[in-house]
């Protein structure tokens, strides 16, 4: 077998997740596969770590260079935390899964060798994955700035009790709601989340925003879904003081005042997620559903 | 208040639901408005019926003729009908209920004159609204076609058990599902019958097509947003002699034999609702499903 | 290993689901284990036709004598359908499963030998499983009397819209529905189709009636629970012309009038399922439910 | 209308909301009725103070004096945390609320004249209502006790994260679940939290305990209804350093470690919810929940 002369992706970063033996194994199996096709290495230090201990030549250790793909190592939470890392520009992404199926690492241990090759080839499958972009404004300030790949949510914190929230989309007042929150999702975050929550899968390819309350107060409070361009405004209530917080992608936290305004809109950006040719998202969904 | 010359509207069709005694006072209401307003009037039979009682000049009754607007008297029942007889053209309909809010027909007899007024003075919103082309297909013979502007549903018939579907959109398997049936409904239909089987509410200007499984045996199917262009195959299990049937918004009913392919997509055409200027969804929404 | 002198169970009568080939093997061995232990075996035709083909020494074919338990060899429907015959007094039965665990045929092929030995040796649970009297009343005439060991199901029928249903519980009013229909299930029928209509799991120990509506149009009717000495009664109503039907456990199918008042309740009888003295219900759930 | 010679309460206690406007004419109305009867009357600290200012000749200002019955002001929670003070014995409570139908507090205003004096003649509902005993078990110590009329939650704290809640019923393992905690709610409560996290209605008369999963991760995880008599222990999963917390009735915090155990069972006393004679359970459900 000839080696490719001239690889789809010409530099590769590696991002693993930490403190998992399991990595070593699939980031050797990698790193070989990598070097012996010629593509320049870029590692984070847990890759770093793993390999000079084992005496390999390293790549470069440059978590910030813009590398044309990255490939994650771990379960969806380290391809999110990875693309977290570089929100500016519209980075690729391919996660690896330790074993699990990934709703967004969606290639096994086993399939490295086959699928990757394939996809260095060439054959692959570049998906748009929409990013929101949520602002948060206290008295006409802008005193945050979040990303989110899955879902903001605004939930209650540190109480028992319900919180208000009042939603307007597009300028329009929808309702005020007594909860425990609200999940704010993309496609991507609608299998997350959102789906224990009680809302409905969206299609990745759906350009669409999904709202979904936690336990309401008034049982016909039911998931709304809306276009992508939309501006979806919650006001949080006079009575939430220290109780309500933000979260995006379950692990950016921030504290909300009472008449916080908290703004989700669409990103400019993007991520990619670079799937095999034969990549087959409803296949995915019965595997991890258990639909039968 | 001068008569204005030149109205938005210059030919208009009636259309009532039939035996409601209500319909009389707004018909006349209306009648009056439009002819003082030099508008060129079509009617059902039922309006003409209603008319010529009262010994009025009549409009012409015509069901067939273009006007390039419908106006109904009745619920969102006799709007859907009205737009059924009018799939051909890109229909104009505004609905005026007889005393509930409906999710179409939202003009009070109370608001008549002034909501009416304003729109024949051309202060209105012309919203589009998806319909939904479904096709039979039995041995590769087209067997049957129908429209639907809330929804198409395949439910089991005839007896107390589920049938199984096979779903495929765009050419992919989805799952294999054991259910009452399945709903596939517009943003129009997710407030209907999609609505009670536990599907979210999209808004109207989300270009999507809404799936929902009717009681479904595997407890993690739930109801899936698709984009608009998609093309959703329905396959009906080799099991249901007799016992499975398809259902246009709620009243074109067709029995489907084992091995049927049921095949639902966007139509070309869309109805245009012709709301007020000032139309709010989210306050019919909020009226509707008791909000707050 | 010695025959033991006084099996549990003198008298066992044997019940398969009819035309499915797994089933020989099973009864061949379930025949050969009881005959040495002396206990007196009834066959049903499914059973006698098999062994007959086998040459073997037949028990009696006789389904109407009141053995002391009855083992079914098929899924949850033929244990159903067995209970079905022997509804006039405290019948005991035991389920052999087909390879697939059920609800309610919980022992598995591999399991019969030492399991049902143990059983024959009187090491078991007697389980009390509640059955539903339901009669149905028309112009203060009884027009009809079934029972239940699942549910009782008033459906819509023939057509696809809702039906209207009101409700009474002892002789209160409790809500006038617009549904698909309403399902009153027993703890054992609360995993049956009620929990595909979204109600709870009620432990088989619970002395309890479950209600759940089907698709109701008002979104907060939610499923109710109510005592098990209840007398729930339904009262169709007066649109429903042709179109709404009871069913009982999914087979006994009776057509409804508008007005037919249907009464469930408990009935004095109940159906005892004998199980290993290590049985596990939440076991069960675990491995129906994909619970991890 | 001459005074009655011995009423059914000879003592009865007054419990309001504090800082709420509309309390106090209740209250002189309420004060007047009972002193014209001949009740002896205490008062809780709000009820004396505002009847101190108008100068009225006060009952005895005695929190902890063991009534016949204790009438709230209030809202459900006023009943709540009234029951919280008294739950050593079994105490009656009837609830006035301020406007806004309770389902506890079930007398309006009007009605308190009419309702309370037929109460106070004798014709009335006493109904009884399960509690809860809630222990906390760490290496084996008794850490915390609670009571709770409603539910015992455990929920997530301080983390947007999913908890792991172990589940143990009668001393067998019901599953492993993670979610964002976990509802174990009386008859009472299934109406409060319980039905926003999507728990079923049980009547108060059914002795039962309802345990509701929020958000659950596994989508099969189902509302579960066991008997009254069980005994339900939680253990938390050992990654909760810090992140769970257990509440009961919705204000008593106590923070779980790791491995810690909670067994919730009913406790050996009940509040007794005094009602008029034509007091209608459903009737209080369609008027909360809306239906129809």
């Amino acid at each position: 077998m000839a080696i490719p002369a001239n690889p789809a992706f010409k530099r590769v970063g590696l991002i693993a997740k930490p403190n998992d033996r399991r990595v070593e194994t699939i980031l050797l199996a990698l790193f070989k596969l990598l070097r012996w096709r010629g593509v320049d290495i870029a590692l984070d230090n847990t890759c770093a770590d793993i390999l000079q201990a084992r005496h390999l030549e390293l790549g470069s250790r440059d978590r910030e260079n813009r590398c044309e793909l990255f490939i994650t190592i771990g379960g969806d939470g380290t391809l999110l935390h990875a693309a977290h890392m570089r929100f500016d520009y519209e980075v690729r992404l391919l996660g690896i899964n330790l074993g699990k199926l990934g709703f967004l690492a969606d290639i096994s241990p086993e399939e490295v060798n086959d699928r990757l090759g394939a996809i260095l080839d060439g054959h692959y499958i570049d998906e748009k994955r929409t990013v929101l972009r949520c602002t948060v404004w206290r008295d006409a300030q802008n005193v945050a700035r979040f990303d989110a790949i899955n879902d903001t949510v605004i939930h209650h914190w540190n109480i028992a009790r319900l919180i208000r929230l009042d939603t307007h989309i597009n300028g329009t007042f929808v309702h005020s709601q007594r909860s425990d929150g609200i999940i704010i999702a993309t496609p991507t975050g609608s299998t997350a989340y959102a789906l224990s929550g009680g809302g409905p899968i969206l299609h990745p390819s759906l350009d669409a925003i999904l709202l979904v309350p936690v336990c309401p107060h008034t049982l016909s409070n039911r998931p709304i879904v809306v276009a992508g361009n939309s501006r979806i405004e919650i006001v949080v209530g006079t009575e939430q003081v220290g109780h309500a917080r933000l979260t995006c992608d379950g692990d950016k936290g921030f504290d909300l005042a009472p008449q916080d305004r908290v703004i989700v809109e669409r990103s400019d950006h993007h991520i990619h997620l670079i799937h095999p040719a034969n990549h087959d998202y409803y296949a995915t969904l019965r595997a991890k559903l258990n639909w039968g």
